[in-house]
């Protein structure tokens, strides 16, 4: 069947006109909301919102020999809104990502490279502990202590998917240990020695 | 029992200073969020702002014989942030509704003059095909493919009411032959031949 | 190009066998849950789930001249989970849908026939009233008083969405002296008089 | 084990830069938004933005002799879109919290001291009544009439917590009988007479 | 005006008939879902299923001379669905909740006896800490670390209210030394020192 | 500090009780409700639930030279309520995705090998079209249409992380033409012609 072009275009002005939100790009000069940003305008919005490409390496020449590389709302800002995100994890042998909690989001991983020992504890307090090869998924549900180690002897890749696209990380050596929590405030909720507290301290910069 | 209104008023003025969001009438020149505008103050707020006479008619007036006349938020800016929105769905002798979706709203049809043929097609890839009569409602579930087609003699009118006060509409035949979408590319991903891409490309306004 | 079936559907069966919940037509003699009911098996669901009948008329032969007939969850299974419902409402001459609130739903009335009178309460007590003509529309914030009155000389006819599949309906009058509520129980939260209270319970019912 | 500083940090810093939203203490002259108001900027944030001592004491001495203290947005900005708030309840002997609803968000009640006669109607209008003593909670769910009161020879108080950062309470006669709703409205929709319309206008500052 | 109840009643049973969900009860016998558990039938539904007094007092002989004694939906089904819960917290004169998490649920504490130390460590790893005097409140965004001490001579009592009906608790050393996580795991992930791991996992049951 | 284990354990026991949910491993053998399945119990939960190594291989020996291998819920229980679910994606050379939506989830594609044409278009009818490398990523939101083909000379893998945990995919072709959706209505509907509507109709095995 034939369509003149001009009557149809019409009938698409009136429904385009509805403003509706596919997405909303963020614009990261707005003041940040409960739930992001606001919208970069739509004639601004170009396919380079939605690609990035600055997961390709991770460095990890650092004490823990690991990276997260994220592409979370912040560097990555066609997310914003969409309940997703993404980061790239390198571990160097002997690499760890530390004890740490995401407080609103769940997390899937895929390795890429290498092996991985990776687990969380529940609030029942048991553990879940696995080994993952080259290919293998596992999932971290929110708001629980869990790690990633480096089990094997070669670098390993990974990539951790969130359902945010903003995840917050609290690593929980640098909750403890790196800021100006008082020592014995830290002795009493964790019953650690203070030793142990001081030396952590030592480490990684706290003060208190 | 009698009650000194001094008194009372000065209860009521504590309470009501709790700035909750009973609404959130779009103010339209704020930029957009992620889930909608920001409020209109509401001392400016009046009932005007939740009546809309907008949708007496809908001109039909076009090949497609059709017409979805909205009010969603940038219409009627009181259901922002409130969940739901209409429209309504004049459909000529003849007149289409072409396969559309909306990305993440559910819909509800309900047919108040002439016969409406409708339907959607599942994920599993099956057809929930119907004739709706006058006083008939159907539910079109999100993002799925539908359609709506005067299936009679006369002028159908109908109502459709929207899980979202800013539902998207993808309609099909435009996204694939209203913009400059690659031809090869469509061929490649609809399977459709080279021949019938160009003609509707030509009848859409379709580039590349 | 083409494409021979037998390859093309292995792709197809291994992506339809998600389990994908495009909607989930309510199974009600399941047990009701905190989101409604669990889904009726995808085999036994057919294009009447998502087709009702039941809004063709609404019986007005009653004091308050007023009917409202629910296509809710109950009525149509189709809408769980959707996140939207409609209703037919009827006002004989003199009608009315007394103070009421639906706790926890937003709701759109469009008028079809005659005029209404229509009205909400905002928490900040400011009152939101206008006479609606035929095409009309206006929407009632969620869970606040409102209510509508037939303002014409002629039967009017309407139909409310709402922004849940099952939403209640708490109507002012019922709550109040419907039920065993103590009378000076009433008297103290309501100031009403112990006469009226007495008056009204006789007339819906109430005891104690 | 031993980490330097110094390495750890580069670490740190490319995991903090994430902007996640931990909270998002409101900016109360940011226009208000759908969820809430834009965050305050984070290095602004301290300590008493998380603590309020604005409810040491309620001042009962009005008609109703109670008082609502509340903490919700406006008053302590930290709850802002954390999806909770608190209030603080006085009511002195003979103290009544008059028939109300919170339209979109449930409560519990805990009785500090003294005894409490509290109670809700649900949407199928049964009265759930109780005599709460000291110590005892009682939750009342979403944009349900609800009411509380003093039933000893005490001074009671309490705290009622909210499912919401910003409830709104709709105090039945404040909505009917505070404001311009015109009498024969208030009449024809809830049934009640001239006379009791006329009289509780009187007290609580009706027009219309 | 005088109504008669037989016409009423016909027009109230029409709407009640529509199974909104008021409040669903949780029938904890029923499998647990992801939303909680399915409802009690609606006729077994007493006001004793929204009331609870087991919250009268708390047991603080143990070592940590504390107790959270929660009314949670597990021992309060009243609350499931409703977005909210709330707990008793028993603080004896050196008592401490010790460094916990809620994974998915904020917290607000109001103080009603004696003085107490709270404070909790965000993404960015800032420390918001505050002694707080009876009559105040503090609120714990969801999912960070934090942490109670009585700081007074006096025994504490306090309430904690959750956004969440059943907020999941994770105790810091319950989660790291009181399971069977390999200590080479636990000193991996956390810094900490062996001979550390080893005398907590002693004192908290830990294995491996 | 040493603290015996067994005053500990009691305060354990009582905090651990509370069932709360931090994660829902599907039971596939209930009925499927609104947001996903009932809860596996937690004593037959292990660590394989959260783990899964069925994304080894995808099988491209098909006319589409493409294979989406789901890690959803249906195969992946673990993820049940978590709001993240995975696939991998491989495209062998001239590999390609069709045309598809996936109705109420958002999705990031990550390249691991290869090179991969992706791209959508918005309800504003505007193509976002890219040539992805191996190591960028690309978000599709939720709703809209898109597809993905191998734009080298290599075999291509992808993995596709998406923001719910059964994803729906409505794949153009087979909601057009794998079924019985009558030809005059997809002519109607799609402005197609009808020798291109039977042609595919017969290589995707649709009828009517």
């Amino acid at each position: 069947m034939i369509l003149p072009i001009f009557f149809m275009l019409s009938f698409l002005l009136s429904s385009s006109s509805c403003n509706a939100l596919d997405f909303c790009v963020a614009d990261l000069k707005t003041p940040q909301g409960l739930a992001g940003y606001s919208c970069k305008k739509l004639e601004l919005v170009t396919v380079d919102d939605f690609v990035f490409s600055g997961l390709h390496t991770g460095n990890t020449s650092n004490l823990i020999k690991a990276a997260v590389t994220p592409a979370f709302t912040a560097q990555f800002p066609g997310v914003n809104g969409l309940g997703i995100s993404i980061a790239r994890l390198d571990l160097a042998v002997g690499g760890v990502v530390p004890m740490h909690t995401h407080p609103g989001s769940s997390e899937i991983i895929v390795v890429i490279q290498g092996i991985i020992d990776a687990g969380f504890v529940s609030s029942a307090n048991k553990v879940y502990f696995k080994t993952l090869k080259t290919g293998d998924i596992m999932v971290f549900p929110q708001g629980l202590l869990h790690f990633q180690i480096n089990a094997g002897t070669t670098p390993a890749l990974a990539y951790v998917s969130f359902s945010s696209p903003s995840p917050g990380i609290q690593i929980l050596d640098f909750a403890l240990f790196g800021n100006d929590l008082p020592s014995n405030i830290i002795e009493e909720t964790t019953f650690l020695d203070g030793a142990q507290v001081k030396k952590l301290k030592g480490v990684l910069g706290g003060t208190g």
